[in-house]
Protein backbone atom coordinates (compact mmCIF):
# COMPACT_ATOMS: atom_id res chain seq x y z
CA UNK A 1 0.00 0.00 0.00
CA UNK A 2 1.81 3.11 -1.46
CA UNK A 3 1.01 6.59 -0.52
CA UNK A 4 -0.81 8.36 2.23
CA UNK A 5 -2.63 4.62 3.75
CA UNK A 6 -4.01 3.70 0.53
CA UNK A 7 -3.47 1.62 -2.64
CA UNK A 8 -5.09 4.68 -5.15
CA UNK A 9 -3.47 6.88 -7.25
CA UNK A 10 -1.70 9.56 -7.31
CA UNK A 11 -0.44 8.86 -4.13
CA UNK A 12 -0.35 12.50 -2.63
CA UNK A 13 -4.34 11.91 -2.76
CA UNK A 14 -5.60 12.24 0.85
CA UNK A 15 -8.43 9.84 2.13
CA UNK A 16 -9.25 10.41 6.00
CA UNK A 17 -9.49 7.61 7.78
CA UNK A 18 -9.86 5.14 4.96
CA UNK A 19 -10.21 1.48 6.44
CA UNK A 20 -8.59 -1.13 3.58
CA UNK A 21 -10.37 -3.62 1.61
CA UNK A 22 -11.43 -6.66 3.26
CA UNK A 23 -13.02 -8.80 0.51
CA UNK A 24 -10.26 -10.27 -2.26
CA UNK A 25 -10.50 -9.21 -6.10
CA UNK A 26 -11.74 -12.16 -7.18
CA UNK A 27 -14.65 -11.86 -4.40
CA UNK A 28 -15.23 -8.72 -5.32
CA UNK A 29 -15.77 -9.04 -9.02
CA UNK A 30 -17.31 -12.22 -9.25
CA UNK A 31 -20.78 -11.51 -8.39
CA UNK A 32 -19.90 -8.20 -10.61
CA UNK A 33 -19.93 -10.17 -13.65
CA UNK A 34 -23.02 -10.09 -15.41
CA UNK A 35 -23.45 -14.10 -15.93
CA UNK A 36 -26.95 -16.85 -16.37
CA UNK A 37 -28.44 -18.61 -13.64
CA UNK A 38 -26.57 -21.63 -14.59
CA UNK A 39 -23.16 -20.66 -14.16
CA UNK A 40 -21.35 -20.96 -11.02
CA UNK A 41 -22.26 -19.73 -7.38
CA UNK A 42 -21.91 -16.77 -6.09
CA UNK A 43 -22.38 -14.78 -9.90
CA UNK A 44 -24.27 -11.48 -10.61
CA UNK A 45 -27.27 -10.52 -8.61
CA UNK A 46 -28.78 -9.50 -12.40
CA UNK A 47 -28.66 -12.47 -14.05
CA UNK A 48 -28.70 -11.58 -17.94
CA UNK A 49 -31.07 -14.46 -18.68
CA UNK A 50 -33.77 -14.30 -16.88
CA UNK A 51 -34.22 -10.50 -17.22
CA UNK A 52 -34.58 -11.60 -20.87
CA UNK A 53 -37.00 -14.12 -19.81
CA UNK A 54 -38.99 -11.79 -17.78
CA UNK A 55 -38.78 -9.65 -20.90
CA UNK A 56 -39.96 -11.90 -23.09
CA UNK A 57 -42.99 -13.15 -21.17
CA UNK A 58 -44.25 -9.29 -20.38
CA UNK A 59 -44.15 -8.63 -24.23
CA UNK A 60 -46.09 -12.03 -24.97
CA UNK A 61 -45.45 -13.77 -28.00
CA UNK A 62 -45.65 -10.84 -30.35
CA UNK A 63 -42.33 -9.62 -30.17
CA UNK A 64 -39.57 -10.10 -32.77
CA UNK A 65 -36.06 -11.75 -30.98
CA UNK A 66 -33.75 -8.57 -30.97
CA UNK A 67 -37.31 -6.78 -29.23
CA UNK A 68 -37.09 -9.54 -26.30
CA UNK A 69 -33.25 -9.02 -26.44
CA UNK A 70 -33.42 -5.14 -26.24
CA UNK A 71 -35.66 -5.70 -23.42
CA UNK A 72 -33.73 -7.66 -21.26
CA UNK A 73 -30.62 -5.08 -22.21
CA UNK A 74 -32.80 -1.95 -20.41
CA UNK A 75 -33.95 -4.24 -17.45
CA UNK A 76 -30.81 -5.21 -16.89
CA UNK A 77 -29.00 -1.39 -17.33
CA UNK A 78 -31.91 -0.27 -14.70
CA UNK A 79 -30.96 -3.31 -11.97
CA UNK A 80 -27.46 -2.78 -12.81
CA UNK A 81 -27.52 1.50 -12.07
CA UNK A 82 -29.84 0.67 -8.78
CA UNK A 83 -28.04 -2.23 -7.55
CA UNK A 84 -24.34 -1.40 -7.67
CA UNK A 85 -24.48 1.99 -8.54
CA UNK A 86 -26.70 4.23 -6.01
CA UNK A 87 -25.26 2.74 -3.42
CA UNK A 88 -22.19 5.03 -4.58
CA UNK A 89 -23.99 7.60 -4.64
CA UNK A 90 -25.92 7.23 -1.13
CA UNK A 91 -22.55 6.14 1.11
CA UNK A 92 -20.66 9.46 0.99
CA UNK A 93 -18.73 7.76 3.82
CA UNK A 94 -17.82 4.06 2.20
CA UNK A 95 -14.24 4.57 2.94
CA UNK A 96 -14.31 5.10 6.44
CA UNK A 97 -16.94 2.64 7.40
CA UNK A 98 -15.64 0.69 10.26
CA UNK A 99 -17.93 -2.51 8.88
CA UNK A 100 -17.85 -2.28 4.67
CA UNK A 101 -20.08 -3.82 3.03
CA UNK A 102 -19.38 -5.95 -0.36
CA UNK A 103 -20.95 -2.82 -2.18
CA UNK A 104 -18.27 -0.50 -0.29
CA UNK A 105 -15.26 -3.51 -1.12
CA UNK A 106 -16.82 -3.12 -4.29
CA UNK A 107 -16.20 0.90 -5.18
CA UNK A 108 -12.62 0.74 -3.07
CA UNK A 109 -11.53 -1.73 -5.67
CA UNK A 110 -13.39 -0.13 -8.40
CA UNK A 111 -11.17 3.05 -7.70
CA UNK A 112 -7.98 1.39 -8.47
CA UNK A 113 -9.13 1.98 -11.85
CA UNK A 114 -10.39 5.69 -11.39
CA UNK A 115 -9.34 7.00 -7.84
CA UNK A 116 -11.93 9.95 -8.66
CA UNK A 117 -14.24 7.58 -7.21
CA UNK A 118 -12.28 7.25 -4.32
CA UNK A 119 -12.16 11.24 -4.18
CA UNK A 120 -16.06 11.75 -4.78
CA UNK A 121 -14.76 14.00 -7.50
CA UNK A 122 -17.96 15.92 -8.53
CA UNK A 123 -18.07 15.30 -12.53
CA UNK A 124 -18.11 11.55 -11.76
CA UNK A 125 -20.63 12.17 -8.81
CA UNK A 126 -23.05 14.53 -11.06
CA UNK A 127 -22.82 11.71 -13.85
CA UNK A 128 -24.20 9.30 -11.76
CA UNK A 129 -26.61 11.41 -10.35
CA UNK A 130 -28.06 12.00 -13.97
CA UNK A 131 -27.36 8.17 -14.83
CA UNK A 132 -29.25 6.73 -11.49
CA UNK A 133 -31.69 9.66 -11.29
CA UNK A 134 -32.36 9.77 -15.41
CA UNK A 135 -31.36 6.97 -17.24
CA UNK A 136 -32.15 4.12 -14.45
CA UNK A 137 -35.76 4.77 -14.76
CA UNK A 138 -35.56 5.76 -18.39
CA UNK A 139 -34.54 2.60 -19.05
CA UNK A 140 -37.58 0.65 -17.22
CA UNK A 141 -39.54 2.96 -19.33
CA UNK A 142 -37.84 1.61 -22.95
CA UNK A 143 -38.43 -1.87 -21.67
CA UNK A 144 -41.90 -0.72 -21.13
CA UNK A 145 -42.16 0.76 -24.67
CA UNK A 146 -40.39 -1.97 -26.26
CA UNK A 147 -43.40 -4.69 -24.80
CA UNK A 148 -45.98 -2.60 -25.03
CA UNK A 149 -45.28 -1.66 -28.86
CA UNK A 150 -45.33 2.71 -28.13
CA UNK A 151 -44.20 4.65 -30.79
CA UNK A 152 -42.24 6.50 -28.83
CA UNK A 153 -39.80 3.26 -28.23
CA UNK A 154 -37.23 3.72 -30.56
CA UNK A 155 -37.01 7.98 -29.51
CA UNK A 156 -36.64 6.65 -26.23
CA UNK A 157 -34.58 4.17 -26.38
CA UNK A 158 -32.21 6.34 -29.00
CA UNK A 159 -32.30 9.07 -26.50
CA UNK A 160 -31.31 6.59 -23.59
CA UNK A 161 -28.46 5.36 -25.55
CA UNK A 162 -26.89 9.02 -26.48
CA UNK A 163 -27.22 9.95 -22.82
CA UNK A 164 -24.78 6.81 -21.57
CA UNK A 165 -22.42 7.73 -24.46
CA UNK A 166 -22.50 11.33 -23.70
CA UNK A 167 -22.42 10.53 -19.90
CA UNK A 168 -18.77 8.12 -21.30
CA UNK A 169 -17.64 10.59 -23.54
CA UNK A 170 -17.72 13.60 -20.48
CA UNK A 171 -16.44 10.90 -17.95
CA UNK A 172 -13.65 10.04 -20.35
CA UNK A 173 -12.67 14.16 -21.51
CA UNK A 174 -12.61 15.09 -17.44
CA UNK A 175 -10.49 11.33 -17.06
CA UNK A 176 -8.07 13.12 -20.05
CA UNK A 177 -7.97 16.81 -18.46
CA UNK A 178 -7.74 15.72 -14.73
CA UNK A 179 -4.87 13.41 -15.04
CA UNK A 180 -4.14 10.13 -14.84
CA UNK A 181 -6.10 7.78 -11.98
CA UNK A 182 -5.34 4.18 -12.54
CA UNK A 183 -2.55 1.76 -10.34
CA UNK A 184 -1.33 0.07 -13.40
CA UNK A 185 -2.09 -0.30 -16.84
CA UNK A 186 -3.88 -3.60 -15.40
CA UNK A 187 -6.83 -1.60 -13.67
CA UNK A 188 -6.32 1.19 -16.74
CA UNK A 189 -7.50 -2.02 -19.33
CA UNK A 190 -9.71 -3.89 -17.01
CA UNK A 191 -11.41 -1.36 -14.89
CA UNK A 192 -11.08 2.44 -16.75
CA UNK A 193 -11.62 0.92 -20.59
CA UNK A 194 -13.05 -2.88 -19.71
CA UNK A 195 -16.03 -1.91 -17.88
CA UNK A 196 -16.81 1.13 -19.43
CA UNK A 197 -16.20 -0.28 -23.17
CA UNK A 198 -19.12 -2.31 -23.42
CA UNK A 199 -21.77 0.41 -22.57
CA UNK A 200 -20.41 2.46 -25.19
CA UNK A 201 -20.30 -0.61 -27.89
CA UNK A 202 -23.75 -1.20 -26.91
CA UNK A 203 -25.35 2.23 -26.76
CA UNK A 204 -24.02 2.93 -30.11
CA UNK A 205 -25.34 -0.04 -31.75
CA UNK A 206 -28.94 1.04 -30.13
CA UNK A 207 -28.75 4.49 -30.85
CA UNK A 208 -27.57 3.44 -34.42
CA UNK A 209 -30.30 0.96 -34.79
CA UNK A 210 -32.88 3.40 -33.16
CA UNK A 211 -32.32 6.31 -35.90
CA UNK A 212 -31.87 3.87 -39.11
CA UNK A 213 -35.91 2.92 -37.51
CA UNK A 214 -37.32 6.30 -37.51
CA UNK A 215 -35.33 7.58 -40.76
CA UNK A 216 -37.26 4.29 -42.35
CA UNK A 217 -40.48 5.49 -40.41
CA UNK A 218 -39.94 9.01 -41.96
CA UNK A 219 -39.33 7.51 -45.65
CA UNK A 220 -42.38 5.44 -45.15
CA UNK A 221 -44.44 8.44 -44.65
CA UNK A 222 -42.81 10.26 -47.37
CA UNK A 223 -43.85 7.52 -50.21
CA UNK A 224 -47.51 7.25 -48.67
CA UNK A 225 -47.99 11.20 -49.15
CA UNK A 226 -46.42 11.24 -52.93
CA UNK B 1 -11.76 44.10 -6.38
CA UNK B 2 -11.25 41.81 -3.52
CA UNK B 3 -9.58 38.46 -2.31
CA UNK B 4 -6.15 37.71 -4.22
CA UNK B 5 -6.07 40.46 -6.88
CA UNK B 6 -9.56 39.20 -8.95
CA UNK B 7 -13.32 40.02 -8.62
CA UNK B 8 -14.44 36.70 -8.42
CA UNK B 9 -16.14 34.29 -5.72
CA UNK B 10 -14.36 32.79 -3.65
CA UNK B 11 -11.93 35.50 -2.77
CA UNK B 12 -9.57 33.19 -1.83
CA UNK B 13 -9.40 31.54 -5.90
CA UNK B 14 -5.80 31.76 -6.64
CA UNK B 15 -5.50 33.11 -10.45
CA UNK B 16 -1.46 33.93 -11.40
CA UNK B 17 -0.92 36.93 -13.24
CA UNK B 18 -4.44 37.91 -13.27
CA UNK B 19 -4.86 41.05 -15.56
CA UNK B 20 -7.71 43.12 -14.81
CA UNK B 21 -10.78 43.80 -17.21
CA UNK B 22 -10.31 46.55 -19.73
CA UNK B 23 -13.96 46.86 -21.24
CA UNK B 24 -17.02 47.86 -19.14
CA UNK B 25 -19.93 45.50 -18.55
CA UNK B 26 -21.54 47.46 -21.44
CA UNK B 27 -19.11 47.31 -23.33
CA UNK B 28 -19.01 43.45 -23.51
CA UNK B 29 -22.45 43.34 -23.31
CA UNK B 30 -24.34 44.91 -25.41
CA UNK B 31 -22.05 42.80 -28.56
CA UNK B 32 -22.81 39.64 -26.86
CA UNK B 33 -26.45 40.51 -27.15
CA UNK B 34 -28.61 38.70 -29.99
CA UNK B 35 -29.87 41.38 -32.31
CA UNK B 36 -31.56 42.11 -35.41
CA UNK B 37 -28.99 44.46 -37.99
CA UNK B 38 -31.72 46.87 -37.56
CA UNK B 39 -30.83 47.57 -33.97
CA UNK B 40 -28.26 49.57 -32.22
CA UNK B 41 -24.56 49.67 -34.04
CA UNK B 42 -22.60 47.56 -32.07
CA UNK B 43 -24.53 44.46 -31.83
CA UNK B 44 -24.22 41.81 -31.95
CA UNK B 45 -21.78 39.97 -34.84
CA UNK B 46 -24.07 37.03 -35.15
CA UNK B 47 -27.53 38.89 -36.36
CA UNK B 48 -30.31 36.54 -36.13
CA UNK B 49 -32.58 37.96 -38.35
CA UNK B 50 -29.57 37.72 -41.08
CA UNK B 51 -29.67 33.49 -39.97
CA UNK B 52 -33.13 33.58 -40.71
CA UNK B 53 -33.07 35.38 -44.13
CA UNK B 54 -30.41 32.65 -45.00
CA UNK B 55 -32.09 29.79 -43.77
CA UNK B 56 -34.79 30.79 -45.84
CA UNK B 57 -33.29 31.08 -49.08
CA UNK B 58 -31.13 27.89 -48.44
CA UNK B 59 -34.46 26.04 -48.10
CA UNK B 60 -36.24 27.43 -51.10
CA UNK B 61 -39.52 28.64 -51.08
CA UNK B 62 -40.58 25.06 -49.55
CA UNK B 63 -39.67 25.13 -46.14
CA UNK B 64 -43.23 26.09 -43.75
CA UNK B 65 -42.21 29.21 -41.13
CA UNK B 66 -41.47 26.81 -38.15
CA UNK B 67 -38.72 25.26 -40.43
CA UNK B 68 -36.96 28.10 -41.23
CA UNK B 69 -36.90 29.41 -37.57
CA UNK B 70 -35.17 26.02 -36.93
CA UNK B 71 -32.87 26.55 -39.53
CA UNK B 72 -32.16 29.98 -38.28
CA UNK B 73 -31.91 28.54 -34.74
CA UNK B 74 -29.33 25.71 -35.62
CA UNK B 75 -27.46 28.33 -37.87
CA UNK B 76 -27.60 30.91 -34.91
CA UNK B 77 -26.64 28.25 -32.32
CA UNK B 78 -23.01 26.74 -34.41
CA UNK B 79 -21.95 30.74 -35.06
CA UNK B 80 -22.57 31.11 -31.24
CA UNK B 81 -20.86 28.04 -30.44
CA UNK B 82 -17.52 29.15 -32.69
CA UNK B 83 -17.37 33.02 -32.21
CA UNK B 84 -17.70 33.18 -28.68
CA UNK B 85 -17.04 29.90 -26.89
CA UNK B 86 -14.17 28.64 -29.21
CA UNK B 87 -12.01 31.87 -27.76
CA UNK B 88 -12.20 30.30 -24.34
CA UNK B 89 -11.26 27.04 -25.65
CA UNK B 90 -8.11 27.74 -27.28
CA UNK B 91 -7.06 30.37 -24.96
CA UNK B 92 -5.73 29.04 -21.57
CA UNK B 93 -3.81 32.04 -20.48
CA UNK B 94 -6.98 34.43 -21.51
CA UNK B 95 -7.02 35.64 -18.04
CA UNK B 96 -3.44 36.80 -17.71
CA UNK B 97 -2.73 37.92 -21.37
CA UNK B 98 -1.15 41.68 -21.26
CA UNK B 99 -3.01 42.53 -24.21
CA UNK B 100 -6.77 41.40 -23.84
CA UNK B 101 -8.74 41.18 -26.50
CA UNK B 102 -12.74 41.17 -26.65
CA UNK B 103 -12.99 37.51 -25.69
CA UNK B 104 -10.98 37.70 -23.40
CA UNK B 105 -12.79 40.29 -21.42
CA UNK B 106 -15.89 38.68 -22.15
CA UNK B 107 -15.00 35.66 -20.11
CA UNK B 108 -13.36 37.97 -17.22
CA UNK B 109 -17.07 39.42 -17.50
CA UNK B 110 -18.91 35.89 -17.55
CA UNK B 111 -17.15 34.53 -15.06
CA UNK B 112 -18.25 36.66 -12.41
CA UNK B 113 -21.40 34.44 -12.21
CA UNK B 114 -19.35 31.23 -12.32
CA UNK B 115 -15.08 31.50 -11.22
CA UNK B 116 -15.03 28.09 -12.89
CA UNK B 117 -14.61 29.39 -16.15
CA UNK B 118 -12.15 31.71 -14.83
CA UNK B 119 -10.30 28.83 -12.86
CA UNK B 120 -10.74 26.40 -15.92
CA UNK B 121 -12.24 24.11 -13.89
CA UNK B 122 -12.04 20.60 -16.07
CA UNK B 123 -16.07 19.53 -15.81
CA UNK B 124 -16.78 23.34 -17.15
CA UNK B 125 -13.77 22.74 -19.69
CA UNK B 126 -14.91 19.07 -20.66
CA UNK B 127 -18.31 20.47 -21.70
CA UNK B 128 -17.04 22.85 -23.85
CA UNK B 129 -15.32 20.64 -26.09
CA UNK B 130 -18.23 18.41 -26.37
CA UNK B 131 -20.38 21.82 -27.27
CA UNK B 132 -17.80 23.14 -29.62
CA UNK B 133 -16.18 19.53 -30.97
CA UNK B 134 -20.09 17.95 -31.40
CA UNK B 135 -22.65 19.90 -31.23
CA UNK B 136 -21.51 23.15 -33.56
CA UNK B 137 -21.12 20.99 -36.22
CA UNK B 138 -24.14 18.96 -35.62
CA UNK B 139 -26.19 22.21 -35.62
CA UNK B 140 -24.60 22.93 -39.15
CA UNK B 141 -25.82 19.73 -40.36
CA UNK B 142 -29.26 19.88 -38.60
CA UNK B 143 -29.83 23.52 -40.61
CA UNK B 144 -28.78 21.49 -43.87
CA UNK B 145 -30.95 18.37 -42.66
CA UNK B 146 -34.09 20.28 -42.50
CA UNK B 147 -33.45 22.21 -45.74
CA UNK B 148 -32.92 19.55 -47.99
CA UNK B 149 -35.79 17.52 -45.48
CA UNK B 150 -33.56 14.72 -44.95
CA UNK B 151 -35.79 11.32 -42.79
CA UNK B 152 -33.06 11.77 -40.39
CA UNK B 153 -33.57 15.79 -39.27
CA UNK B 154 -36.38 15.15 -36.29
CA UNK B 155 -33.68 12.35 -34.70
CA UNK B 156 -30.91 14.96 -35.58
CA UNK B 157 -32.42 17.97 -33.95
CA UNK B 158 -33.50 15.56 -31.15
CA UNK B 159 -30.20 14.38 -30.18
CA UNK B 160 -28.52 17.78 -30.06
CA UNK B 161 -30.92 19.59 -28.35
CA UNK B 162 -30.52 16.49 -25.53
CA UNK B 163 -27.26 16.92 -25.68
CA UNK B 164 -27.81 20.63 -24.49
CA UNK B 165 -30.45 19.78 -22.18
CA UNK B 166 -28.13 17.02 -20.41
CA UNK B 167 -24.84 19.41 -20.64
CA UNK B 168 -26.88 21.77 -19.38
CA UNK B 169 -27.78 19.53 -16.73
CA UNK B 170 -24.51 18.44 -15.30
CA UNK B 171 -23.51 22.61 -15.18
CA UNK B 172 -26.24 23.28 -12.92
CA UNK B 173 -24.90 19.76 -10.86
CA UNK B 174 -21.62 20.23 -11.01
CA UNK B 175 -21.98 24.17 -9.73
CA UNK B 176 -24.08 22.72 -6.79
CA UNK B 177 -21.64 20.09 -5.68
CA UNK B 178 -18.53 22.15 -5.77
CA UNK B 179 -20.07 25.16 -4.28
CA UNK B 180 -21.45 28.58 -4.99
CA UNK B 181 -19.10 30.64 -7.47
CA UNK B 182 -20.92 33.77 -8.21
CA UNK B 183 -19.87 37.51 -7.07
CA UNK B 184 -24.01 38.47 -5.94
CA UNK B 185 -27.45 37.26 -6.84
CA UNK B 186 -27.38 40.14 -9.85
CA UNK B 187 -24.46 37.83 -11.50
CA UNK B 188 -26.43 34.46 -10.16
CA UNK B 189 -29.73 35.07 -12.16
CA UNK B 190 -28.48 37.77 -15.10
CA UNK B 191 -25.36 35.33 -15.91
CA UNK B 192 -25.39 32.10 -14.58
CA UNK B 193 -29.06 31.26 -14.72
CA UNK B 194 -29.94 34.60 -17.49
CA UNK B 195 -27.79 32.84 -20.22
CA UNK B 196 -28.31 29.26 -19.50
CA UNK B 197 -32.00 29.53 -19.18
CA UNK B 198 -32.69 30.13 -22.91
CA UNK B 199 -30.64 27.35 -24.43
CA UNK B 200 -32.78 24.88 -21.83
CA UNK B 201 -36.25 26.50 -22.78
CA UNK B 202 -35.38 26.53 -26.28
CA UNK B 203 -33.70 22.81 -26.78
CA UNK B 204 -36.76 21.48 -24.53
CA UNK B 205 -39.21 23.07 -27.16
CA UNK B 206 -37.12 21.46 -29.72
CA UNK B 207 -36.71 17.99 -28.30
CA UNK B 208 -40.39 17.57 -27.59
CA UNK B 209 -41.95 18.97 -30.83
CA UNK B 210 -38.88 16.15 -32.53
CA UNK B 211 -40.68 13.63 -29.83
CA UNK B 212 -43.98 14.14 -30.98
CA UNK B 213 -43.17 14.38 -34.91
CA UNK B 214 -40.96 10.75 -34.98
CA UNK B 215 -43.89 9.11 -32.89
CA UNK B 216 -46.37 10.77 -35.44
CA UNK B 217 -44.17 8.98 -38.14
CA UNK B 218 -44.90 5.93 -36.78
CA UNK B 219 -48.34 6.15 -35.65
CA UNK B 220 -48.78 6.67 -39.70
CA UNK B 221 -46.48 3.44 -40.45
CA UNK B 222 -49.00 1.11 -37.65
CA UNK B 223 -52.23 2.91 -39.50
CA UNK B 224 -50.44 1.98 -43.17
CA UNK B 225 -49.63 -1.68 -42.06
CA UNK B 226 -52.62 -2.88 -40.46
Amino acid sequence: MAGHGHPYSPAELVLPGFVPQRLSQGQILTPAMPSSPSSAPGSSPIPIDDCMRFAGRCGGGRLSRSDRLLMGWWVFIALTYIVFESPFLFTPDFLSKENPNYFDDFFKEYSKGDSRFAARNTAVLALEVVTIGLEGPASLLAAYAIASRKSYSHTLQFAVSLGQLYGRLLYFITAYLDGFFWVSPFYFWAYFIGSNSSWVIIATLIATRSWKKISAAFQAEKVKTR
